[in-house]
C-alpha cells in the first residue's frame, strides 16, 4: 500500500484536483451542467487531463459519483457486520443514505442523471456501482430481520424502491419549504425529515403493521 | 358551453393532434427528447402551429403535462367532498397517483424535467399545476384526519415529500424487477408495490405508530 512514487503522488493530485474543480462548481452553480474549459479553469489544470484520466467529462463525473460514494458504502459493509438487531441496521442504513446525500448535496441530482442519461455503458455502470450495493445491503438486513421474526415477509424490491423514493426526496425538501410554513430552519427540516422517514419504512416491516391495517 | 364555431371545432382538433402525436412518440421513444420536426411528421402539420398554440416545444410539452393530469385533479377535487373517512380519504388519493402515472407512463418523467428544468418560468407553471394542488389536497386530508383523531399530528411538508417520494419510484419498478427476482409479472409487481406504499405511508400517520417507536 506504500508503493506510491513521486510520480503516482503527482499523478493522484492532478486527478483529485480535478475532481474537487468539478464538485465546487457544481454545487457553485446548483447544476450539473459544466463544461470541460470551466473544469479545468477552476482547477489551474488543462482540460486534456480530464480526457487522460476519465475518458471526457461523463467520466469524470462517474468518478465524483464513486469518490463521494466511496464513503457511505464503507459505512454500508461495516453495518452489515455489526452485532446489532436487524432493525437497526434498517435504521442506520436509511438514516446513512440520507446523510451521505446532505453532505453531498449534488449527489442525489448527479446519481439520476447518470441513471437516466443517454448513454446505456454508464447507466449500467453507476448501476453496478451504487444501486446494486444499496440492494444487496437492504437485502441482506431484511433476510436477517425475517429470520429473526423483527420483520414480516415484505419484496425486496417492492421495499427498496419505496425506501428509496422516501429517501431520495431528501434533497427536495428547500422547494417545500415555500409551500409549507414560512420561518422554518432548513436543517431542523431535514433532521425531522430523516426521523419521519426512518419511522415510516420501519413502520412498513413490524410484523404488526399488515395485520393491524387489513 | 355550446358556442363552439366550426373554426373553433378545427383549431382544438389541430392542438389535439399535435399534443396526441408527442405523446406518442415519447412512449415510442420512452424519452421526452423530441423534435418539433417530428411532432409535426408525426401529427401531419406544419411546426409552426405548434409555435402558434403553445409558443414552442416547451409549451407544448406543460400543456401535455397539463392534459393528462387534469382527469387525476378532477378526482382529487372530487375525493375532498366524499362522505368517507380521511384515512379512506389518504389511500385514494395516493392510490390515484400511482394509478396516473400508470395511465400515462411519461408523466412521471416529464414532470421532473420540467420541475428541474433550466426554465424558471415553466418550473413556477408547473409547480402551480401540479405540485400546489397535490400538497393542498394533502393538507386538507391531513387536516380532516387529526381533527378526526385518525392521524397522529404530522407536518404537512414532511408527510408530502416522504409519500410523493415513494409514490414517484413507481415508474421505476420495471428497473428493479432486473435486481429481483426474474419471472415477476410487471403488473402484478406495480399493483404490489401501490399497496405496499399506500400501507406505509398510512402507518405513518397511525395515532400508534409515534409511541410504538420511540
Amino acid at each position: 500500500m506504500n508503493s506510491s512514487t513521486s510520480l503516482q503522488r503527482t499523478a493522484t493530485g492532478a486527478r483529485e484536483r480535478l475532481l474537487d474543480a468539478a464538485a465546487a462548481l457544481i454545487i457553485d452553480r446548483e447544476s450539473i451542467e459544466i463544461s470541460l474549459a470551466e473544469i479545468a479553469a477552476k482547477s489551474g489544470l488543462n482540460s486534456a487531463l480530464v480526457k487522460y484520466y476519465f475518458g471526457g467529462k461523463t467520466g469524470l463525473l462517474v468518478a465524483l459519483l464513486q469518490r463521494d460514494a466511496a464513503r457511505a458504502l464503507a459505512e454500508m459493509d461495516e453495518l452489515l457486520g455489526m452485532n446489532i438487531t436487524a432493525t437497526q441496521k434498517m435504521r442506520l442504513h436509511l438514516r446513512g443514505i440520507m446523510t451521505t446525500y446532505r453532505r453531498s448535496p449534488y449527489l442525489n441530482r448527479l446519481l439520476h442523471a447518470m441513471l437516466h442519461g443517454p448513454d446505456e455503458p454508464v447507466r449500467r455502470e453507476v448501476h453496478r456501482l451504487l444501486v446494486q450495493p444499496v440492494f444487496n445491503c437492504q437485502r441482506k438486513i431484511l433476510a436477517e430481520g425475517m429470520a429473526r421474526g423483527e420483520f414480516r415477509p415484505v419484496d425486496h424490491g417492492i421495499f427498496y424502491l419505496s425506501a428509496i423514493g422516501a429517501c431520495d426526496q431528501f434533497m427536495q425538501t428547500e422547494g417545500v419549504l415555500m409551500l409549507s410554513q414560512a420561518g422554518v430552519d432548513l436543517d431542523m427540516f431535514r433532521d425531522q425529515y430523516i426521523s419521519h422517514v426512518v419511522d415510516m419504512v420501519l413502520g412498513s416491516l413490524s410484523p404488526g403493521a399488515d395485520a393491524g391495517r387489513r
